[in-house]
């Protein structure tokens, strides 16, 4: 199993002893989705959460009337998850679907308490990504209130660019709140700009 | 100290022993603010985290534009800060000001680390409460794209009852986004319905 991304991205937060890590890979399995494959559908119960070791996903809601609205991108080193479904083990609000062949390492409910109790480090490191999740959250939230469009496809481009060369233009203008014809016109805005 | 909400809130989390309470009550401290303070200033490094003892908050942006964006309400038993800044420890992005004399509990930046070690339970705490808080943010941004501003009005005044009758509509307009002429025929609108 390809870990060691996931040991990489821990060890910013948190140091594990080599006994702990023994316990970590016994609790955790990897898993490979293709390219349009789920990981959560709206209205199951989200058993998990996964780690991306490689590819893309997309997060989205699908409103009543059937539109679909993007609420992330998770590519290397991101997560995946409807959190909401996975704490309360209700079902779930969210679609996570893979836009590229996906690799991700997935934490199990049914093990995520015996991971916590034998390793209490990792509540450190789950408040801590939880955190700067909550932050990345009430900032989006602001920006959506704040900023035009034009500005907030600027700022996507700019603090997202490796994922931006990723996906189809379609599902930036989703996550932006627009529609693809509206995103091809701030593009040809900012061209002229240049 | 009034410090009994606070461990019944956290009771519903961890269970603390005697000791820990002891520890605890040694590290947080409770404040008085006045109607129209400032918790938390927009580009002040937030300190931190405030538990509601009783009284009611605002969380707000300014933009660029000098427009008031609401984030959130806090009463009694909830959060205010600006995690990202305490996180950081960087200049906050949003204001926190009183409503109502506010009476907080204080848990400081430069002690929680300390706190934290003394009682590694309290990581779980936090975990857990910023996963609940993660997930009603995802929620809003969601309901924020998806929803009409009637939809929304109708979701936070069955929600939050207690919260829509302690604060003027202006700010309740201001956090749907919306005018307070748009809440008002909004409300007409409903009225008709009823």
């Amino acid at each position: 199993m390809h870990i060691q991304p996931l040991l990489n991205y821990i060890s910013n937060f948190v140091t594990l002893t080599d006994e702990e890590v023994d316990i970590l890979s016994s609790k955790i399995s990897c898993r490979n989705y293709l390219k349009g494959q789920y990981v959560v559908q709206q209205g199951d119960i989200c058993k998990y959460e996964g780690f991306v070791i490689s590819g893309c996903t997309k997060t989205f809601y699908v409103d009543d009337a059937g539109q679909e609205h993007i609420i992330m991108f998770s590519i290397e080193d991101w997560w995946v998850s409807d959190m909401g479904s996975f704490i309360t083990q209700t079902p779930a609000d969210f679609n996570v679907q893979c836009i590229e062949n996906t690799q991700l390492i997935m934490f199990y409910y049914d093990d995520i308490e015996d991971l916590y109790r034998e390793i209490p480090k990792l509540e450190r490191f789950f408040r801590s990504i939880v955190e700067k999740g909550f932050v990345a959250m009430q900032k989006r939230l602001v920006r959506n209130f704040s900023q035009t469009a034009k500005e907030r496809y600027v700022y996507f481009k700019n603090q997202y660019p490796k994922i931006e060369q990723r996906i189809p233009q379609y599902m930036v203008a989703s996550y932006l709140g627009i529609t693809k014809e509206f995103l091809s016109k701030i593009k040809g805005q900012l061209a002229l700009e240049e």
